[in-house]
């Protein structure tokens, strides 16, 4: 059984006609877009904004109407996956790279739902290493500040050199072991001139849809 | 009599043989770097790195040794100008458009001095707009996330479209009207996904070079 794919169709029950949805990256994402398309097949009226490229060829392929995100005001619901998910419902993303187009969307909708299998289900974040967007602007320097409060900053690679984002930016991956004040190390990293954002999603999941390997869903809300 | 001349030039003083020294951009770091350029011709043995391209153009038509950011690890002095400054030495600086690159290296030095004349300071922050550094994607959503907390927002424009910064992003020039908690509306404004950086400089000068129309210096220190 595919735990991404059941917890992915129960978010999609959420969505009603006339909805504005924000589509996630990822591969539970995926299973999401693969059930709104069916959804629409069957007569769901909506419009959606995506957080990649792929998720919007996908849903293009699929027949959801995809519109340009200056068309809308505010989404309904975004459903969306998580590297790591903690009891109070904060998250970190961004292993894709696009966390900052995911905060984005995530800060502008109304109901935010996270959907994850069970591994990514932890007590404290931190085992993932925290993705941090820098300008590349002087990024050594941005780099060593990020030192100051993790033993462990690397920069992202790609084919050798580093990874730049959709942004122009270069990411940091900052691995903390532990976090146990997510709100408090977000607030810090956001105070660093350098740093355009951070992968800690801090208050902005509304439901988070859990599956397990025993089948069931372990669903958590605000 | 010219006014910032006077202040760049006290502010020059400061510099000491061996220093790292940052450069800032605007019409008062002009006058600090003609200073320093007769300092070095006179045998100034510094390092310097530059805000900008136009004051890096200038340094180096001066003489001054211009090394590239990622050679040094710490700035000893920066001397930069603001567009406002109040009594607890707060700014508002980036009326250039270069507010980020201006902040990154104030936060990377030791000693950081503004210059300015008389009419830039003030008793309260916010009659000069403050400008914020947004992303391009989604940036219609940030700014209605900035009109939250401000009742005047407009994109910077450059020719008719939106002024585009050395980084990539867009200007949403924030007029307050007045900034009575800067550290509070700071922590704001970064905490917003979608803003890169903002134009208050909290707590990060440490000496305040005011220029009076009367020929004396008013100088405030931390």
């Amino acid at each position: 059984m595919n735990l991404k794919k059941a917890a992915a169709e129960k978010a999609v029950e959420a969505i009603k006609d006339g909805m504005c949805i924000g589509l996630g990256t990822g591969s539970t994402a995926y299973w999401a877009i693969q059930r709104i398309g069916e959804r629409v097949r069957d007569g769901l009226k909506i419009e959606a904004v995506a957080t990649s490229v792929a998720s919007e060829e996908l849903a293009v392929q699929l027949g959801i109407p995809i519109v340009p995100f200056e068309n809308i005001t505010r989404l309904d619901i975004t459903i969306d996956g998580a590297d790591e998910v903690n009891p109070e419902l904060h998250l970190i993303k961004g292993g894709g790279g696009a966390l900052l187009r995911e905060k984005i969307v995530a800060a502008n909708t109304d109901y935010f739902i996270v959907v994850a299998d069970e591994n990514k289900a932890v007590d404290t974040l931190g085992s993932f290493a925290l993705p941090v967007e820098v300008v590349p602007f002087a990024s050594e320097w941005t780099k060593r500040r990020l030192e100051a409060s993790c033993p462990d900053v690397q920069w992202r690679l790609k084919d050798g050199v580093k990874y730049i984002t959709d942004n122009g930016n270069y990411i940091a991956d900052c691995r903390y072991g532990e976090i146990n004040d997510p709100a408090a190390l977000e607030a810090i990293l956001n105070s660093i001139p350098g740093v355009v954002d951070n992968g800690l999603f801090v208050g902005m999941a509304d439901k988070i849809i859990i599956a397990k390997s025993d089948g069931e869903l372990d669903i958590r809300v605000k």
